[in-house]
């Protein structure tokens, strides 16, 4: 449900409009140096502002509740709370007879018999993904006393790969109130040969398991990826060059038999363009049973793929940070 | 580890050169009809015999241990033991100090410290997945109740989408002595609205977690994966155009904020070719401690993709047991 | 870890002396009527004021920070937070060279090599407790849908089992500045037939892991228990005497085979006399390295268990919510 | 369900009269020596033949299925299967329209809708404990890596502590057509400080937890158990009179706050007497819907417990396997 893994655990709770979202995260090894300020970095680079990101200003202020103790970890769960601040409800009061197209909202109040937060889609907001980012980093610290650096970053928004082309993608979509999508790549530096588990819990399966858990997520690959199924064995096939399992080429993205080799592990992720977007689309109105006009309200993202790179880092990282020994 | 799943839980056992491999599955409903026969059509389609496939035969033959009394299902965990018949260990006598390039006989011998089975790649072996298709039986037969069935095909190999010219890529694979890669599409109708779990549990963390699981997997996308990244939302957007929540398109792949919609539940998998190839290869020698040609012996599959659409769909369907209701 | 539970999942954190502590819940059906209210009634219960409790005296104003709109439970994650308000930190300083015989603090510093909370037993407070009984008041309520009532009580004091004399026997252990055990019996009434699973999850296995989870418990036991060792098959067998499963007796407790079988379950724990008291005792001193006498400061429960039944309730609510069909 | 553990994972599986029995066990490090003859004392330890133990004598040979090469595990799934043989299933035709009195049978019926395996029990038979027998090998293996080992002895049988008496009074029960039920203690001795888990995953849950499914077993209780329940706190602690933690005495058995302590963890169990009793009882008939006379026909045991020591241990083992470090 809303929590995962087993050595190193993250329960995400909260709602884009009640009063607060967060996590708490078990298994956190005692001893690491850690303040909100610590946060801070990574939850800016999540944070709207940019072009192409939500008016919706929030702080993002975290709260350690639990866990730290003169500036440390303890070794009990590590909570995080952040209080929402900037809601304005009534914007979504029409979503629930009029359900927008490709978000929760109508599966969210049939899953949940009507009872769900519809508020800025309430649980299923990409908001929740704040207790992600703040658990990241603490998953980084770990990951970091083993040597191993997470970073993400944009490779193709819209389907363009230069990056000189991407505000003007960005803006393009904004100017005719639409979203557009992307592709983010993560990498994994340092991570040791024999991190993951022969079968269910390959790294790839822990890693997409997470990868998928981001909302507007809708493909995961690794190394090659999807280009491996157009490549013969032996174009695809990593000659390994070295005693500690260095490869000449990494295709593979760091994994073989679902377990770390010793190369850098390497996963893409496909993210989808906004669902909500300001131009008029035609969606079930449930009041009036029919196919009807609807012109979201609210305020949204253009391109989401703008502050989800940060997400997919932490998404990795805590996934990594299932198999990282004691 | 080698067990996934809550509700229908799936513990997978055996290596492919020793006594016997299986399946133990968990959380089967009593009732089910259920006797060995049942299994055969979905072994047949992951056996070999085709041009492209491993001269290795196997029988293949199921044996129900456990969970099945007068011909149905008890409720109790049922047990499938597969025996190994057809073994020619010595065929992976080099295979140790002169481990296959992206395959995981390095990662396997350092993760377990040189104790690992590495006959036939052992725990690692895609003949494992036996057990993956004795428990997706099941799992169809629990999803058929819910009105759900489960389909896969491949849908390019090679890079080739035209199935006129596959017999000519496998072929031209088999006679260069070396593999080919492919895409496999599943497809599962009949999903009611609703399943899935925010967050961590949702339908693609859970499908997309067991379809990496399976051997030789390196992708993983639902409805337009990757290529809603290069999309506008509103091209991407699925008009909702039924009170049952039914869409103009199915961009989505039948899953919105990690539920299924009551549209199918589209994913593709990324196939990579056999990392076994006949060619020859380099590789590290750790006993001359030298890059070193490599000419792999025993029997393998020029294009493992032709075996692994059963598999997939036994991955697709376990995954969506676990949400099916009581 | 501080996580338990599948179909309903609570997580626990906080520490006595830290900002605060509370729980969340996974799993929890939407539409049930909750406020922080709600939970008044068992809080109460659990709060010191009696004589033999501590003084330290504690609103416990629960928040309710997410998984309720509009006064119903939303399905999401309820996440209740309690702030910590009248601490006196400065009466633990000597605990960390001079640990508390048969508390945890030597070897929470030891497993957590000294980065834990120390501070009126951290997050091996009791205090910890409240989050389990907020969760139980929602498990209460969810039983209550399925007709099962939980109630818990003790039954002996100081191994007195006439209640009369309870007051004379704490007022003792006060004016001795020592402290006393009791026993709890927990009773479910209205279990229907069929829930727990066989073998590693029958109902007496997760309830009894829930109660070893309570500071303080040494022992469980169901219907019979310790007596039932004693006793021959002809006495302690349950006839049945009714279709619907009924027995003349009830010395199983409501469980065969881990199944319920109808009939009230029935639990006994022995919780044991609070470890910090205010007599002179012997401990090791890990400054001067030798055995000296310590004097406890702080504020303490020289019966704990009179504050412990509504948390034995909350227990056992829990466990058998595992079991509450959907 | 049937799957306990996550560092030590074990899964039981099979039925008293079905093909077989047996259990697969996953996190067993690799390189530990293992054969099937490593486990024959354990299982001598747990077959019948003594007075007062079951007439069916079943030579329980073990055969490893997987995760064994060359002499030592693998780090692979450990798969230990036992086949029947002297199964008498005309035996237990009766029961299911009578069912036996303090026996799974009704609730199984009722529970799996009749689908159940009603033979000598089915999944709910003694039996079953061979499994867990096998992976208590493997866990007091692994254990003793660690310099902890495990034993288990009656303590009482029929209320008399005085062993003298027991031959007697089992005896007696056997003459008489009863049972009797008896106490079990098991001792780890050489367990490091820290293990356990705050919380939920205390020593004592998750022993207790693996006790509990034990069948038969409706009591356990660590250090004096019970009986702290009676005392005083001046009279239950335990003086710390070493740097390393060792006690004066061991009242807590162990275990401080669900953490070990460095002394013996100790834990005591309540054997109820085999509910297969071969005297006349009364149970509900269903087939004439009134409480008749039932006489058990097939081979029980009068005293489970002369049985079950080894059963015990092994639970205990493979909790305590849940917290040995890697």
């Amino acid at each position: 449900m809303n929590t995962f893994g087993t050595r190193f655990r993250v329960s995400i709770f909260g709602e884009s409009h009640g009063e607060g979202l967060g996590v708490v995260v078990d298994g956190v090894p005692p001893g690491i140096a850690l303040c909100e300020a610590d946060m801070e970095a990574d939850l800016a680079r999540r944070r709207s502002g940019a072009r192409g990101t939500t008016p919706r200003k929030e702080s993002d202020l975290p709260e350690i509740v639990s866990g730290v103790f003169d500036g440390h970890t303890t070794g009990a769960p590590l909570t995080v709370l952040f209080r929402n601040e900037n809601t304005r409800s009534g914007d979504y009061s029409n979503l629930v007879s009029h359900p927008r197209p490709s978000h929760a909202d109508r599966v969210a109040a049939e899953k949940y018999k009507g009872c769900n937060d519809y508020r800025g889609g309430g649980h299923f907001s990409g908001r929740v993904t704040l207790g992600l980012v703040a658990a990241g980093v603490v998953a980084k610290k770990i990951l970091a006393r083993h040597g191993v650096s997470v970073t993400a970053a944009i490779t193709a928004l819209g389907g363009e790969t230069d990056s000189g082309r991407w505000d003007e993608i960005v803006e393009e979509a904004v100017r005719n109130l639409d979203s557009v999508g992307g592709v983010i790549e993560c990498t994994a530096d340092g991570v040791p040969t024999g991190w993951g588990e022969p079968f269910f819990d390959s790294v790839e399966s822990v890693v997409a398991h997470l990868l998928f858990s981001v909302p507007a997520v809708k493909g995961v690959e690794f190394g090659n990826g999807f280009r491996a199924a157009a490549l013969r064995g032996s174009r695809n096939n990593d000659p390994i060059i070295s005693a500690d399992g260095r490869t000449a080429t990494n295709n593979a993205g760091g994994i073989n038999g679902g377990i770390t080799n010793g190369n850098p592990v390497v996963a893409r992720v496909a993210v989808k363009p906004t669902p909500s977007i300001s131009a008029e689309q035609q969606t079930w109105n449930y009041t009036t049973a029919s196919v009807e006009p609807l012109i979201i309200k609210g305020r949204h993202d253009a391109c989401i793929a703008l502050r989800a790179a940060v997400v997919i880092e932490a998404a990795m990282a805590i996934g990594l940070a299932q198999f990282a020994p004691e």
